[in-house]
């Protein structure tokens, strides 16, 4: 029997979607999982961004491939009504439609990095950098930040110990998944001049961008000043506008060979997905309020789940400021253990609790190993159902610390 | 600046895409540019998948991920609509929707070889062959055929010699992309043979599989007896169906480890488009009168093709079997330069005509360096002034051999 590559066979499986077969035989037996584990939200998507892929499909006879780059007309469109808007400047040359923020940090990483070199991420973060970084032999090497710092970022010290000839970015998410750490304008700009310092890429991958929950806005990596050459941003129209399905994200930076590079990535899937791009197009028309009513429904959410799980005994979860995450301390033996526990074991009223085990989206071994991530991806009425069950659960786990 | 990885600045370019510039040009100074270089064909999409995304865009008002793997319907429509009716037997476990071929042979081939590792492919071959083989350090080595003898496959002792113990797979598209070549159930029963007896994986890239032009049936590797450990299906949708632009395909496999792999690859990019996975489910029900009418289409535009070709003093071009792609040999000093002088300087009534020059689909250096692809994506009569603005132009073309 053939045998399959050693990378493919040491490639980890997803830390966010290995339960899912456990979850499955729970619904098979007719128990209600409340899904708090994946960054899938319930918010409906703009109108007049799904109106806008049923209205073309009934105008076209044919649904051909577009650019490599992606329609110039959405990318000039996400230019002029949405990047103009919140003080991002780029040129038509300058922005590539990806296979969703996916495609585009996968991208971004190997542009930035060969094998063998290495990456410098913040923990902890999403675990598909750990992916990308092993199927390109990349190497991550992480500055730890501590949930009872709310993941506050440290001092720059952390980052310059970490340097080595073989350095060639810092990756970042802001806000962060799986934190919802909100990235200020002075972590910005100390990062900015470490990158700048170094001459290393700075990856800022802001698929979250408009689940910002304070008055100030939101502070791009493209707006650090002098680092237009480092710069490449990561973003996700998929997340911005609930449409997951959609796939589509772009790459952006005002870097040439950057630019030129990622033109030849995109030509190697030819072009990105064609009706998630027309979803794109029409969601552009999406109005302010749309984002004011979503925001306004996280922060009820986030405020929910906060109170909730910090008033369960022995939990600790600090208050996010950007995302729809937040990660739950937890008292038990293992969050890992825990998790599949209440899949395999517990019911409540015929009902359990999905989250996530976190110690996979740590870089140091044993870090995290009690942490949970919490997606607050439903309604406060059923988000108080699931977080009662997760209470109920705690009570009752075997491996509950004393 | 930073500086981007070794890997990103030595990646080809795409062979058939990098002329794109000079056609752009072309048409900017008002030119008509008539499209033989790539494979877009212009035959209307199947009805039914088009209604499918407008109606379902229309029924939901949120569009969410779907499982890794695509939508269970999906697959499951896939193996009893489609492949159960030409012969292929598929359990829901061993099919996984991708983003389009493109995403399926490139995970193939991971799956198949580490860095180092080396694959057996027959030239000329897809150039994005090279692309992924080079993007993972993966060794390609290539048994040759030959235009003056219809790209016949040959003894499997020229296999037989490329075996190393680095040889992990072999990796055809039958029906060929560059050629055209429609291998015969021997040929596959000879290379199924050898990758048994070497105990190779057989990567088969079957996306034109509903274009094959005899009265025999397609003869699938899934269908070799024997080895069904070894055979990794890639196969698209968007091809088969008109709907290039849709961005699905999938990958299938008897082999559990195979399949256990692709799931991983397919949580690192979470989920296929959405909105195409609902274009190929409507596309299940398109009624086998329309790929008649297709395959008619095409065997009248092929036809018209190769008797044009062969008519114009000094071109060789084999009548191909399958796919829409016929290789032609022309009397020029280089294919390449040919191409980019057609598209910067000869000018027929306002017109040129673009094609591909082939010699990057070889990998032995020298070969094809005469031969362009021409791609018959283009009606009879459309085609017909293309390759007649062709024969103008090669008349006319300062680098002609006498």
């Amino acid at each position: 029997m053939a045998k399959i590559s050693r990378k493919a066979e040491s490639m980890p499986a997803s830390a966010i979607r290995k339960l899912v077969p456990l979850a499955d035989a729970a619904k098979a037996d007719g128990v209600k999982v409340y899904h708090l584990n994946v960054g899938a939200p319930d918010i409906k998507s703009p109108e007049c961004a799904l109106e806008a892929v049923a209205r073309k499909c009934r105008e076209i006879d044919h649904l051909s491939y577009t650019n490599s780059l992606g329609f110039a007309e959405l990318r000039k469109g996400m230019i002029e009504k949405y990047y103009r808007k919140i003080g991002i400047e780029l040129d038509l040359s300058e922005i590539i439609i990806d296979v969703a923020g996916s495609e585009a940090f996968s991208v971004a990483m190997q542009i930035a990095a060969d094998a063998g070199d290495e990456i410098i991420v913040i923990e902890p973060y999403y675990t598909n950098y750990n992916t990308f970084a092993q199927l390109n032999g990349i190497v991550l090497k992480a500055v730890h930040t501590d949930i009872r710092d709310g993941f506050k970022v440290p001092p720059i010290e952390e980052f310059e110990k970490l340097v080595s000839d073989r350095t060639k970015a810092v990756l970042i998410s802001n806000p962060c998944n799986p934190t919802g750490k909100l990235f200020s304008r002075e972590e910005m700009l100390q990062l900015g001049d470490f990158c700048r310092r170094h001459d290393l890429f700075l990856i800022s991958d802001e698929v979250y961008r408009e689940f910002c929950y304070t008055d100030e806005p939101h502070f791009s990596a493209m707006n650090i000043p002098d680092l237009d050459q480092n710069v490449i941003l990561v973003d996700s129209v998929s997340k911005r506008y609930n449409l997951c399905g959609a796939r589509i994200g772009c790459m952006a930076s005002h870097n040439k060979e950057v630019m030129a590079a990622a033109l030849k990535f995109g030509q190697s899937r030819l072009c990105p997905p064609v009706l998630g791009q027309y979803a794109a197009m029409g969601a552009l028309d999406t109005p302010d309020e749309y984002f004011d009513a979503v925001k306004a429904e996280y922060i009820a959410r986030r405020d929910c789940a906060v109170e909730m799980l910090n008033a369960i005994p022995g939990v600790f979860a600090p208050k996010p400021l950007g995302a729809f995450y937040t990660i739950a301390e937890l008292p038990v033996d293992s969050a890992e253990s825990f998790c599949r526990w209440m899949l395999t074991d517990f019911r409540y009223e015929g009902a359990t609790t999905m989250t996530t085990p976190v110690a996979s989206f740590y870089k140091t071994p044993g870090e995290g190993t009690r942490q949970v991530r919490i997606a607050y991806v439903l309604e406060v009425p059923e988000l108080k159902k699931a977080l009662h069950i997760l209470a109920e659960g705690l009570k009752a786990y075997p491996g509950r610390l004393a």
